[in-house]
């Protein structure tokens, strides 16, 4: 690992961390842009409302870190702990922003709607910031984010809101750090493995990890049933590093064929999206079990609109029978969960949406509905299109959150083979 | 506070959590369990997987909390760091443990359908465990989770797979846990209220919030337009806590009856969800711009099958038109974002689904597809049942994800105030 290379620390602040009523996803977020220009996150800490706790971690994160992002207790409603207490540590004093306040002004009357002269004295609060700090503006909210510099690190605190507080880092604090520090290098290659569980993969290349050079780490990052596998190298000639990334990117991209997804860091959302785009296709789903989570992944995608048409999330016989055309007799002698049954989903499917492709669902989740002949975990996943209709069974053995997720994902696996294979055979 | 409130610290190892490839919802959920017992969680720190860094890491967390829970770094990827690292910190050998092993064999034979022939030596390294723990049996996986104790402190360590750890913690560890430690009382009520922001709530219940008792303290946890309020009460006395917190509970949704959704700490699928099964009623939804993400939200909650008959997705117009029967000359006149179109998708959809109650949405999402008159956020929300089909714009101004998150629980809270009305009605 190259010595020249910066340390980052991130403290969240706020009691509903440590409650556990909010799950902290602004931590992975910052610490791929941090890495992305090759800022290391060596620790992540979260602690409550409570300045004593809050000055611990700064003085522990201001030992071996150069740059120490905080999140979070700036609210309105914060009990006024980290704005004050941030202006002690540095040594400076409380003053009246009036860029902020009229910032603050303006959200008031043209965003939420009310007159500037309904704004609390909370809410007047906002704009105060220590005088020892460079205010950093905060285009999507009320609370400024604050940069503080001190023995050669800087320091930097941002409001929790998660899409503030990206917005402040994109705007303001990431351009702001490649200013004040000298980057090392980091390059990173990523692909995607389907089918084989984690050891048996690193059974598989074991002789490529082992031969890796220092400058380079391997990661596994399992995801129900797919395996991301990401390479990443530091050092300090970027042109060097992409060569020897690429390199070996190649080399396990070759060891690992006929497993391999996709040899970019995309989702499968995304690889399926992508075939289609290719193809100029569309696709729907017709969901039982997966209850619209298949389409909602699909549909959380920018521009999704250009290749998917829509679903039919069948959960009741009669919307399987009524709108995806499922016969009753199929039902009656096969069940809901069972190959013909999720076979004539995708043709329904396929009639009602007028799409190129249909993925189809149909299992028991859990933790109701288990039987001796069908468990739960148990699923049915058909693909098809108008020339050609298979499907799959699945014997999971997991919550229900996870027989939805897991049963999502390998649908969706499912169905890039389907395209995939199609491709080859028009070309 | 009281000075017998046992503190805990959650460490999570391992690197993917600070490349930000993963989300910790590992923390929250435990801290979440311990709560619930009474024990504060002070800290949380995430750590790579580096020897000299977890070291660090438990030297510190041992400063202040009895209770220290690690997940993550035992996988049988894992640089083979954490195992005998605690072996060493807690002053231990590493021995086979012969229950593990077998159990390590079961599951390759009988869920992995491996012959156990075929294990590798990887997986066999699995069952060492350091002679100075506890080892707490993992029914789920192959990674035994290890308690150790010390200076009257107890260590824990656990898989980082949630499945894994969330049976670990309830089959062994919370139980175990009450058993060494005496724990203090902690009791909580929550309610949930919309239509009013942080900043005004705070100011609404001022009063309120400045005579609470010093060992109550007020959480506010907003989400997406809603706002969760938590009262929490910490203390010896159980029975004194539960009255202290009923009656502050009772004088808060007195003064917030107007805004209040819920006086449970259920989600909105839930308060949705019994609604619907007290009326005996069901429902389903018309999604454009929703992609199915409030079917899906719907359909996560186990037994959902009783209330929910399915969804159409309909991103596409033609899907609209043919499955939910909306005119073409509705969209052409008026456009797909429309109070009109979104009427007609909730008549389709209470025919095509034959529910009683459909929720439907149509808007703009973002980043593209914005107009002057109708800019990116602008989001048209219909509700209805066979009487009376009502309708609602919205106008969001926030990133994809964000607006699809946002025009869920609006809608949702639409629909919970229909169905509300409803029986208002009726009784």
């Amino acid at each position: 690992m190259s010595t020249t290379f910066l340390n980052a620390s991130i403290i969240t602040i706020g009691d509903e961390l440590l409650i556990g009523q909010v799950v902290d996803t602004n931590s992975a977020w910052i610490a791929q842009e941090l890495n992305k220009m090759g800022v290391w996150v060596r620790r992540r800490v979260a602690v409550g409302d409570n300045k004593e706790d809050i000055v611990r971690a700064l003085d522990e994160e201001s030992q071996e870190a150069s740059i120490i992002i905080m999140t979070g207790g700036l609210g309105p409603t914060a009990d006024d702990i980290t704005k004050p207490l941030l202006c002690e540590y540095f040594g400076g004093k409380m003053v009246m922003d009036e860029k902020v306040l009229a910032h603050v002004k303006h959200l008031f009357e043209s965003i939420f709607k009310r007159p500037a002269g309904m704004l609390l004295e909370r809410n007047i609060k906002q704009a105060e910031v220590p005088d020892v700090c460079t205010v950093l503006h905060n285009a999507r909210g009320t609370a400024p984010g604050m940069w503080f510099e001190k023995n050669g690190k800087v320091y930097v605190s941002l409001p929790g809101v998660p899409h503030e507080m990206k917005g402040l880092m994109l705007d303001a604090v990431l351009p702001k750090l490649q200013q004040v520090f000298e980057m090392p290098a980091i390059v990173s290659k990523t692909l995607v493995t389907y089918g084989l569980g984690e050891s048996m993969l690193a059974e598989r290349i074991k002789d490529f990890e082992e031969s890796l050079p220092g400058i380079v780490k391997l990661a596994y990052l399992p995801n129900h049933g797919l395996v991301r596998l990401r390479l990443t190298a530091k050092g300090n000639d970027k042109q060097v590093l992409e060569s020897v990334v690429t390199e070996l990117h190649t080399q396990l991209k070759e060891q690992l064929q006929d497993v391999l997804v996709t040899d970019t860091d995309a989702s499968l959302e995304n690889v399926v999206a992508n075939l289609l785009l290719k193809q100029g296709k569309t696709m729907g789903t017709a969901e039982s079990c997966t209850g619209g989570y298949i389409a909602q992944l699909i549909t959380a995608q920018r521009g999704s609109s250009a290749y998917y048409k829509g679903s039919v999330i069948s959960y009741a016989n009669e919307v399987k029978q009524h709108v995806l055309n499922v016969a009753p007799v199929t039902i009656e002698q096969n069940g809901a969960v069972s190959e013909a049954t999720v076979k004539e989903m995708v043709a329904g499917g396929l009639q009602a949406l007028g799409c190129d492709y249909v993925v189809a669902t149909s299992g028991i989740m859990g933790p109701d509905g288990g039987t001796a002949e069908k468990p739960i975990g148990t699923v049915w996943v058909g693909v098809g299109n108008k020339y050609k209709i298979e499907a799959a069974l699945f014997q999971f053995r997991f919550d229900r959150r996870r027989n939805i997720d897991t049963t999502a994902m390998n649908a969706l696996n499912l169905l890039r083979k389907f395209i995939a294979s199609n491709e080859e055979k028009i070309g």
